[in-house]
């Protein structure tokens, strides 16, 4: 299963990265430290691997815990990433591959944006300056990237079923590894957490979760999740370190008898409030302050020799702790630029047209000042999607449901039901989360749901699980679903009036991370006719058809063709459901080709045209027709631009497509 | 937002069906009973409506629910259907109905194949024997049919979520109705009811959710949240009604001093155990007896006036309750075909081949023989899934995880990273729960788990909800995941074995409900060349390519075209991914038209071959293509026979599409 990881090894190589040092697998090697003469972390730059750090004696650890924390800020000052959630787990990650023998002992770490720590003493520090760009290392735990990597992940609350699966796989394997899983508070708010322990504790496995408590996942928490743990917490104070052993002792023996037990759990519970755990089946340890390893090494060591059941350790962090800027702007510094490690500025982006999330949130905003029934839904993103703003605005219509996305849909019909217009603004790759909800709480039912599908297309730094590839796949073939792309943030501004004024059924619109394309900006919005696409430019040989913000792309094409005498049309077709018949038909008509284009994965817009040509019986007229979609493979970190291009979806890649569609011939006589 | 009920009853009437009385909306029109003078209902015969229910004395109602069991016996008897849910909430609904002002006060029945008994009262009683059947009754709640069902479901564990959002709604127009949600034990293990919940405790909304603890799903019961349920029941039998009463008096005057409340919060922790849904945020009431009267009515009437907060009622009920051969038989008599009342023994089906699912069983059971790296996973179907024959074989290899798809997969995940052989057997329909564990943690990683895709395509008599539609959709535009539907279950056999072998990736394959064509089954199935299709009959004019079991249509329609003097080549795909660009390009390149056949939505297996004739240039070589799918609404019940005729899948749509892929003159020709 480990080979993977050596072709990324070797695409490394291959691309020149300096300081190159095979550190897994290859222990004997020399570690070539990354440093200059006079370090600032003398003692990790001895340590390459967790081997090595176990070999170190417990009182240097909280050495390497402050000069591991110094090394992190220094690394994402210079590339930018996820700031926060790593500096909230230095010492857990510290004390796990200290106690645990990592990789035999598995560790799975939920989301995994927090795992920037774990990357450096797991081989990968040499490497640190090329995360999130292109060739370089992923800003999420990646089992392609290092056996240390257990499981991927990008997505939240993953992490109990791996675990529980790689747990069960140790039992029938009859091996006696670990397996632990580490997961946030934020990430206790998804269904799928629930579901894994409610599993977990009626499998009755040996498995050792930790609960990351940090009181924030990317947003304040929400949810009552989030205020039992908080109740947890200020119940009572850290319980003592000899409180804890003490219980602990209790419980190590194995079976504890029946009467003595349920005298014990009630006097605990009273004590610490663990009975929710408790009672789907897990053994609840803590609170414990994540930030002591004088606590956290005994605790971990406890749980370890553990022979059965699983086991939940509660454990308080601070999010960005021990460095100021981060503990005092814990949202502003989960996912950050460049930035000036002494004043925490970060490196401004030089964005100079608006964001499309901001023209969202902004069109929202006016269009809620005048019709009430709007509300708005966000899960765990109200930064993020923009909604922030409508929170301060009309704060009793923004619901901020936590990871949650199955619910967010469903609660979001359940308003529609009722006669409201609820807008759930959800990252494409998260709606992916909610996709049975859609079909059947919505669509079926065509409730009046309107979705703002945030950071469709490519992503940039954080990768294929971030990228918005399949909302039109899944969205388009629904029944009754009006399915919508701004070409840009103009259109966004009319979408958004559009979504607002269409009472028949679900209605969505996709737009892409990122600023816009500096248009001038309408004051408001104006409602477009459902299923109408628009020509933008006359042309009459080549008919380039665009479905999203790749329209740009597709005008830049079209004037470049004009020089090799291929006079384009350029169309955007603003809708993929109710498709154009009416504009695909003229285009198919009167064109020699028609170039479709998407920032999407097979089986999207295009498949809707297709279809529609097919059934038309203009498949067989000699229309020469391309589509041009995202590849077929997970397209890795890198900027958004050279993942358009590398998908060629830019404007060479169209122009490409428009001479491979006329033929070789045709390429050389134009160039002649 | 009621118009579509209208639809419903004008669409009933011009079916012609009888003894059809308008009852919603117009109560001053007379009911016609559709019953004999002798009655075994005299009661129930009087009551149309909820409004009229209401307006009997309480001490009526035992007679009452005693005449809605018995009818309800009788009508599943001549109709088939969902029979031990309904029986088992006959006095929960007599009871709900009686004490909330419904349809004002919102009913939402989770999953609702109990909602028979509902149905009866709220004016569908004489339509109760059309139930599921074309034309007739939905088996489930539905708001297209009428007022009284507030939201419809069909898969379970939505019922909180949409509740929630009704609730919100009607504060923010400053309504006072309520919003009452039934959910079943077995849908609390799903972990959207939990997300619900977290966000319901956390916004503190005044809702009622009652726990219907039959202790049965569908499947005996898995996971922690079960036992924890049972231990609440029998820790301490029923509460006495004073008891409740008590509570429920102490909680109604409102705010409770903090103090107070803390103090009684322990004192009922400890008799109750109701401490986990406290911790959610829910004041708990329970456990009572859910065929009680005398204990629902009364604590549904105080809940129905408390003033603020989420509620959960715990109710017990007993599956099949009354009806003897339901009792000791829940499983079987989850959805039953049509029965003798007096023995309870169930009309046989006449089918003579296997099914897909006991083919697909029994495959897996000789392979897991010999390979012991095998693992079964299902999401609370055992039986539905064939894989009860699997649990009891290999019990230590075979895992039910509750309703809780989101997880099942990711499990499957954790499990193939460490080198199993996990076949998670889903129905097409619920698989949509787990898709984005789908997308991030099996194909994005790479990892081998196996998909057994049951129910792909039309299901019949449940309908849209449970119909396959999107399966090939959703998995085909997925990076390295291999797509195959067997054409007959010789072929399932075959995708089993090869299923088996395959460990590059993910691996799928989608097969119907019901019985097979009756081919031979081989002792023992062999692998097939991944992505490659097979020529299953040589013409020369037309190509028919098929993914799945419209293969036997196929056939038959090319058959009858000789009789056109249209030899037809048909051929069975196999593989939807990768796709077999050889076979794709001989069938084009040697016919004139190539037809494509699937029982599945746009987007699909099509979609592939239209992309790849696309890129190959073929399309516009003249071929004359036409692609049949599913069609662009949601099919209602009726056969799958029927189901698939509307769509046009069947031999005479195929047909149809060869000569309008040849134009109106080649079919005048022909038929001259």
């Amino acid at each position: 299963m480990r080979t993977p990881c050596r072709r990324f090894w070797r695409r490394l190589k291959l691309k020149g990265i300096r300081h190159f040092v095979i550190l897994l697998g290859t222990p004997r090697q020399k570690v070539i430290p990354a440093v200059t003469s006079e370090s600032k972390t003398p003692l990790l730059d001895t340590i390459a691997t967790p081997e090595e750090l176990r070999r170190l004696p417990e009182s240097k650890l909280r050495q390497v815990a402050d000069e591991l924390r110094t090394d992190l800020i220094d690394c994402v000052s210079k590339t930018g990433g996820h700031l926060g959630a790593g500096l909230g787990v230095v010492e857990l990650t510290v004390a796990l591959h200290y106690v645990f023998n990592t990789p035999d002992d598995r560790l799975v770490w939920d989301v995994s944006h927090q795992a920037y720590p774990h990357k450096i003493i797991t081989g990968r520090r040499s490497l640190m300056g090329t995360l999130r760009q292109e060739g370089g290392l992923s800003g999420f735990a990646k089992r392609d990237e290092s056996p240390y990597d257990a499981f991927g992940a990008g997505h939240s609350s993953t992490s109990i079923s791996a675990a529980l699966g790689m747990a069960v796989a140790r039992d029938l394997s009859g091996a006696s590894n670990r397996v632990v899983a580490v997961i946030g508070d934020g990430a206790m708010s998804a269904g799928m957490a629930y579901e894994a322990m409610n599993n977990a504790g009626a499998l009755d496995e040996r498995l050792i979760v930790i609960l990351n408590d940090n009181d924030m996942s990317i947003a304040p928490p929400t949810g009552a999740m989030s205020a039992y743990l908080a109740r947890l917490v200020s119940g009572k104070t850290y319980r003592t370190l000899r409180d804890t052993a003490k219980t602990l002792t209790n419980y190590l023996p194995g079976a504890v008898r029946q009467g003595a037990r349920r005298t014990e759990e009630l006097t605990r519970s009273l004590f610490t409030g663990g009975t929710l755990f408790e009672e789907l089946g897990f053994y609840y340890v803590g609170p414990i302050d994540g930030h002591d390893l004088n606590h956290l090494l005994p605790v971990l060591k406890n749980v370890r020799d553990a022979k059965n059941g699983p086991i939940l350790v509660h454990v308080v962090t601070k999010k960005g702790k021990g460095y100021q800027p981060a503990e005092h702007s814990e949202d502003k510094y989960h996912g950050v630029s460049k930035f000036d490690v002494i004043t925490g500025t970060q490196a401004k982006s030089k964005a100079n047209a608006p964001t499309y999330t901001g023209v969202f949130a902004e069109s929202l905003l006016k269009e809620a000042a005048e019709d009430d029934k709007i509300v708005a839904i966000t899960a765990a993103m109200p930064a993020g999607t923009g909604l922030d703003k409508f929170q301060s605005a009309f704060p009793k219509r923004c619901f901020d449901v936590g990871i949650a996305e199955q619910h967010a849909v469903t609660f979001a019909a359940g308003l529609a039901a009722e006669g409201y217009k609820p807008f759930c603004a959800i990252y494409s790759t998260f709606l992916q989360r909610a996709y049975d909800q859609i079909v059947h709480d919505v669509a079926i039912q065509r409730l009046p749901v309107r979705f703002a599908i945030d950071r469709a297309g490519f992503v940039g730094a954080d990768g294929a699980t971030h990228a918005g590839s399949f909302d039109t796949n899944f969205l388009a073939p629904l029944p009754g679903m009006v399915v919508m792309a701004p070409a840009d943030e103009a259109e966004l501004v009319h979408m958004v009036r559009t979504a607002t004024l269409y009472d028949e059924g679900p209605i969505s619109f996709r737009y892409p991370r990122g600023g816009g394309t500096g248009v001038d900006l309408p004051t408001r919005g104006e409602a477009l006719e459902i299923g109408k696409g628009r020509i933008v430019r006359e042309g009459g040989k080549i008919a380039i058809l665009s479905f999203g913000t790749r329209l740009a792309d597709a005008l830049a094409a079209a004037e470049e063709l004009d020089s090799f005498g291929l006079p384009a049309t350029v169309a955007d077709a603003r809708f993929a459901k109710p498709l154009d018949h009416d504009l695909v038909l003229r285009l198919a008509r009167d064109h020699e080709a028609l170039i479709l284009v998407e920032e999407g994965a097979v089986g999207g817009f295009a498949t809707q045209v297709f279809q529609f040509l097919s059934q038309a019986g203009l498949m067989d007229s000699g229309l020469k027709v391309r589509a041009l979609v995202m590849p077929d493979r997970f397209v890795e970190h890198a900027t958004p631009e050279a993942m358009i291009t590398q998908a060629g979806l830019d404007k060479a890649g169209i122009i490409d497509a428009v001479f491979k569609a006329l033929g070789e011939q045709a390429k050389r006589t134009m160039h002649a």
